[in-house]
């Protein structure tokens, strides 16, 4: 919010810097000479045919590459990777300058190499720095950084990366240095990447709903059907408000069943210096995701939940019964078991909703830098156990006794929400084994990097 | 969250900095002097009489001005305006310093040049920067910095502002370079600003509300109260619960439409590199803030929505309903075409909220920080454009045929929400067209920088 | 999110920075130094048996301490406070060197100076410096630092620190200069804080649940029990529903109370200068944290609302109400009055619980670091007493002529809502007395810094 209030008016500080040599009159190469030109900086573009450059900065001086990289020590090389060709007979001209990349490529991994590296095999004189790549040039141009300032740098050569780290904050981005120019390749990966880390959750998430709504619709729609009792509408609202409890649950055992996985692992091998395995890795790395997909399944839940005394045929089913009740004359007695029950297991879910907002809340990036580790981690592993141990309440509670009445059986199939139940049960199960004491003062101490083997003596937390 | 938990307690390493000077004894003066002896420098005020410095740290020396200048290289001049005239008289002992100026005016555009321009222009033989205005007084004093550390710091003098950079960040703060001395002017009138991006959507929001306001007034309880039927309560819950989803949606397509537009206009053009008009240039840049002044209109009409089933007069229309079918002895059938219409506005309308909170959470600064440039763009558009179908969808199923029930105008008015569909059809329809292949091809050229009549080949991105 | 995609991948330049030494091969001391292989320096290890370093980095040399001390400049003394003995040995070895101080005790307060002093007693040749404490060993080894990756420096010797800090960032962290070795205490006590802001505001919280909670079961549970009435189910939702509100409400006056108390002291002194009674501060520094816990109760309190309709005795209580009418064939005529009442009250919470939650956001750090101070305020004061008035209005309209039917007061109890008011009237009354012009205006002049008796010439702010 109102970044776009203060954008940078430096202007008449020419003295300040170095010029900047620009090969490339594309787009981006228009977009970053402007705003160089903007900084301070003087710019000079090299290309092809230095006649023909209505679209450039007036500011700006075009001439030949060679003679434009003669002028400057950076220069940003702003063509795309298959006509870096060009650069070779510039090899003797660009001996000791700074070559920076800023390509990206179409798909990940469209080439064996990345760019830069490329690059730096087909000049071998010059220092190739990979920068700039993740900034668009609509961004540089619309001053619109809302995104994203963070530029990725990296170099086989400190002092030229040092000097483009310079040249980036000058600009009013922020360098983050990524090291050598093998990174260059995942540079070059990270703008073609569409969340990566929510891809697993969000496949586990689409495959749990279709199997979940399958289920519901045999269970009940064409059950239902079978019977001459057409309650297709239950697609729109019914149906829906088993799926998200249901996944949001399961979802939510997925989300601290590798951790338990990992301290059965940790226990049985002694020590926490082998690695996990592949998959539990992976796993472990998206256990926020996870997290958050389920967490947005619980709210469509409380959401479709709150609306049920509003929609038309809960409304018109009301009034039925009530009519029911006085044409035969005899009124229901409040039933007290079920009333604390359906009292117990709304507040058991109000609760657990609430607390995993609160998870949601403190896994936002400002809020989650603000903790230090002790509070971070009492925050994730306390609170993140109580929601758990609410949600699981919640969902037994409203289950009660209903798994014991075979009547209740349509066709066999179990009601819907015993499947939520498993990962559960087996995460709190497990997790209850793991903190009684004994278990629980030796995990802590492999964590703290003790081992069986070895025993050697803690030096240091 | 804690920030203050850590206030820095550097107390007792005057070694480290060089003095520094303070002209004036207010409020600021002192607070600054306070936090630069916290932090380490020794401080010097330049005051008229000396003598009289009850207010002032004990730490620190009291001299006359022009002592007080001559031991030390930084001056940080925190006067008012008016107050400059004695400086002139002190251009000798001033030649070479560094004089900050830490003003800031009662109104924006007070005076045609900024305070520090105008300082330069009193003492030319001194290096004026300006930094420090956006803090508060307050803020150095109470150690609560929660607003903002950020502090605008420009000059044209490369040097000098670097070494005042250096000061900010001693003291604590985060220092932005905002470039030459011309900018001193915009810096001057950021703290005086009172959300300037989110004036617009306010009055568009507050126009509208009104209008939809006086019309529900008129078609709702005048319209009743013509015909003897009092309902001026609804002027509590009922008409506020027309006013935000109509006005919501119609803000939402608002959202959308400057987008819309833009495109027309580049493919009109055949290019990206003519400047949009000013008006258009205006409406995008506080698209965001229209979404989430639409989104909190949204987040109403939900709660107000919900509540529902609890208010009274609902409460008592339903007891009523029933008595009525009891006493006349025929009861309502399940209206199936009816129940499929209820349930589908109302889930259309709570998966439409789900993806606007999305929205709003990736327009957090924190989160948008974290996401690419692509990924950002598939937040704002793919998931933006989901929301608006999803939203004009549930507005169009809670209308259903009703536009067509002649005897439903009151006073041949048509019903409120109509209106609400209005701009978001506009905005689909003219989305359909852009995204035909041809065309969306021919967008996305003129995106990458290709022009009509140049046709220059695209050298990068 | 997504911070796990970018792991630094840094390898192979071994060219670039100076050797580091780090003393003790316990968890942390391999952590860091594997991280710091990652980052390019080479490490050398000081042990006190180096054949057994099986644990270690290959690429990292193991020495005895003094070997590995003479090699480097920079010793990372992983070791904990209790084992620094073996240091004194080493004072000759160890004259000019930095040592950096990573220690951490097991509770606050365990020592009475803290270990970085105490490391500088033993070894005082040597320039100590204090770091890396807050970070966790298993943070360091995963990568995943999303809690917080910054690190605190201090020490007596600013070289030192400068050249800490560098390796800080060199392995990706953010260093935050604290100043001189005195800030060590305090950095030791950082990673063994659990939310100390959010102690005092849990406490009262906690306190008024509890008093709230016996006040509603005797004069609900208990009363009616007395009746041969069992409501005990109520003890689910009903009574958390009256807990929550009244909790909320008093929380949200006692967040106005402190400041309207330091107003009326200001005033009453005619000075800003004078410190504010400790628990006065202590009370004003927590009221972000009380807000906060006031809207999390404002939160529960919105759902435990909403969720009324579903409820199987509310259902059941409807039923047998309308049954009852029919059976005694009279029925309610709607009462306009109550109506008014019913829609007022649920209209002044929807508002009232809307503006906290927009009080809310604003406190989250990513959006309270985009505004400027006069906006903080705006939102903070202006926002925060519109949210306490409209609260306020809905306790009222809720209870409306309740307080005086003696005949609801069971057992000369008075209803639990009329002491949520207490609080929030006498803010409300004495704010409405201090925004009278007159009195309005000396505490600004007040703020400005203007005094009682020295009256003194304000010069600035």
């Amino acid at each position: 919010m109102g970044t776009n209030v203060m954008i940078p008016l430096c202007s008449d500080f020419t003295d300040k810097h170095d010029s900047i040599c620009i090969f490339g009159t594309g787009d981006f190469g228009r977009s970053i000479g402007f705003k160089m030109l903007q900084s301070g900086y003087s710019v000079i573009f090299g290309s092809r045919n230095p006649g023909d450059a209505s679209l450039l900065p007036r500011a700006a001086e075009v001439l030949s590459h060679a003679e434009a990289a003669q002028k400057c020590s950076v220069i940003i090389v702003a063509v795309q990777r298959e006509h870096y060709g060009f650069l070779k007979e510039l090899t003797d001209v660009l001996r000791g300058k700074i070559l920076v990349d800023v390509s990206n490529n179409l798909k990940i991994n469209q080439y064996p190499d990345s760019n830069a590296e490329y690059l730096a095999h087909i000049v071998p004189t010059a220092s190739v720095v990979k920068a700039f790549n993740t900034v668009s040039a609509w961004a540089l141009q619309s001053g619109n950084l809302d995104a994203n300032r963070q530029v990725f740098v990296c170099s086989d050569d400190n002092k030229a990366k040092e000097q483009v780290m310079d040249i980036v904050r000058a600009i009013g981005l922020t360098p983050q240095d990524k090291g050598s120019l093998v990174a260059s390749k995942e540079i070059e990966d990270y703008p073609l990447q569409l969340f990566p880390m929510w891809r697993l959750p969000m496949y586990t998430c689409a495959g749990l709903t279709v199997l979940v709504f399958l289920y519901s619709v045999i269970n009940d729609v064409i059950y239902n059907a079978e019977k001459k009792n057409d309650v297709s509408f239950h697609l729109m609202i019914t149906i829906p408000n088993k799926i998200f409890p249901v996944v949001s649950l399961m979802l939510l055992g997925l989300c601290y069943l590798p951790g338990v996985f990992a301290a059965i692992i940790q226990l049985y091998r002694g020590t926490k210096y082998r690695r996990f395995p592949n998959w539990l890795d992976r796993w472990m790395l998206c256990r926020k995701q996870l997290g958050l997909v389920a967490l947005s399944y619980a709210f469509l839940h409380a959401i479709y939940t709150l609306v049920i005394p509003i929609r038309y045929n809960v409304r018109h089913r009301v009034e039925m019964s009530i009519i029911s009740q006085i044409k035969q004359n005899r009124t229901r007695i409040l039933d007290k078991p079920l009333t604390w029950r359906s009292d117990t297991y709304l507040a058991l879910g109000i609760l657990g909703f609430f607390f995993y907002i609160v998870l949601g809340i403190t896994s936002l990036p400002s809020v989650s830098n603000t903790v230090n580790w002790r509070e971070f981690r009492f925050v994730q592993s306390k609170l993140g156990y109580l929601t758990l141990v609410l949600c699981t309440g919640h969902a037994m509670v409203f289950g009660w006794d209903r798994f014991l009445i075979l009547a209740r059986y349509r066709w066999y199939m179990p009601p819907v929400y015993m499947f939520s139940l498993v990962i559960p049960c087996i995460v709190l199960i497990l997790k209850l084994i793991l903190i009684i004491p004994c278990i629980d003062n030796r995990i802590a101490k492999i964590r703290q990097g003790w081992e069986k083997s070895t025993s050697s003596k803690s030096e240091k937390k």
